[in-house]
């Protein structure tokens, strides 16, 4: 027998891959959640119905977006994960060696607890002590923190069930409140090719309320179309400006100076969708 | 009823999209034939049951497979274009304005056919009088060749059937004898997340006949994992040092003189791949 997990990824597209065996499967308070093992992906955690990460593949999303952001701030030493219940990103942020302390908001307990059992690749920090885990809402955690953070790293679903209300300009701009006078924060913002007015209007979002927006790019195979997206918004420093010393040598498989620079060189389709012309 | 074409693009990872109509089916000397019409893509060219190029995203791999090599040269009078039978590439050359003279050697007529009559997007440059298209084996026209071209593009299907001598060190030492003094090529060169070998190999013979070689990378979704790779070698230009005013606006919807920079920082996986740590 062979046992295929397909996701639409859209109306008329859809991608397919082959299962070992499905490890997983809960309805949790917030979503559906289940672990499929793949021959190809390795272990794959996917939330209502879409792939949030493979074991295959989920560096080229986590090391771009902590990694981008810690090396942009000079001295990025409170950190703030929004989501990231995979544990990926807390896995990158800790291993930064300027960063003394990570608060990680996620909704979702029970996607922790299954990353913690099925996961190992990407949850083997959460029990670092520099990192204090919350599970709660987290525009309700930024809503009341004030001049707190350096960074904040919004590591959600897409903009959809719980998720929905970290895309809006409203959380943007309590955002701006939580981080400190010079702090940054970095979001991930879907596929350019299949949200392209999406992008425009978060980008439109954040610009009138960051001095600096950044929209810059990685590859993620697991994702529709492979290529994918995220967005800066800082108070001071510009990510384009970080020098090759300026990013330190922790063993990257994706992520390097080069690519630093690279991810912010933007096609032309996605200039001109957020009016760069 | 519901039509989709479902391609397996390894083992265990399919990509499938929603099919309008099945336009054109027919089994040439040198391959199957396909074109599909499709909600998403558009028109699909589909040859040996590999999706070639669709309407919708072709100009991310033909802008990238041209405009690279075209602004690199400083004056690329005479282009040697091998295979690129939808048009695609043909189209993008032509319109560069220093180039005087262009062979297009495909081996397989009867997907100029098909792409005359289906792909008009693609097509529309076959008849432009600086192009001369001749339907022999490449191999062979670039054999009988000396010091006649200034840049070279390959734009072959994969390296198995009758693409597979396109990725030979002895083609490569071909081709360095049918480039000018200081001329350069480019290939396709397949996916860096599924042919890591295979690109580590062709880089490493492309290097022993050229004195520059540079991988690149773009975006093309309908490809497997989205991310694919170029490789160029030259006897002179180094493609990184072109200047921003080096790139003249034609009009483009992906390249740009940012993305002409970008597309050559590499992954670390990929660095690591080809021996560059």
């Amino acid at each position: 027998m062979e046992l295929w997990y397909t996701e639409n990824q859209n109306n008329h597209l859809r991608l397919s891959c082959k299962v070992n065996e499905t490890l997983h499967v809960e309805k949790t308070p917030f979503q559906h959640l289940a672990v499929l093992d793949a021959p190809g992906f390795g272990r794959i955690l996917v939330l209502d119905g879409i792939v949030q990460t493979t074991v295959w593949d989920e560096y080229m999303y986590h090391e771009m977006i902590v990694h981008i952001p810690l090396n942009t701030h000079p001295n990025p030493k409170k950190v703030l994960i929004i989501g990231g219940g995979d544990g990926g990103t807390a896995r990158e942020v800790v291993r930064h060696p300027r960063v003394e302390s990570v608060v990680m908001v996620e909704i979702d307990e029970r996607v922790v607890a299954a990353a913690r059992r099925y996961l190992p690749e990407l949850s083997c920090e959460f029990d670092n002590p520099k990192l204090d885990l919350r599970f709660t809402d987290g525009i309700k955690h930024v809503g009341e923190s004030a001049d707190e953070y350096d960074v904040i790293i919004i590591d959600s679903t897409d903009p959809v069930g719980p998720a929905v209300g970290l895309f809006s300009k409203e959380f943007y701009q309590t955002v701006f409140k939580a981080l400190k006078k010079d702090g940054l924060f970095v979001a991930q913002t879907e596929s350019p090719l299949f949200n392209r007015d999406l992008i425009a209007r978060i980008y439109g979002d954040i610009r009138s309320v960051f001095p600096v927006v950044r929209p810059y790019l990685t590859c993620v195979p697991s994702y529709p179309g492979g290529m994918w997206s995220f967005m800066m918004g800082s108070k001071r420093y510009d990510p384009i400006s970080v020098e090759p010393d300026g990013v330190p040598p922790l063993g990257y498989r994706y992520y390097n100076a080069e690519i630093h620079r690279a991810a912010f060189a933007l096609p032309q389709f996605l200039r001109e969708s957020i009016g760069q012309v």
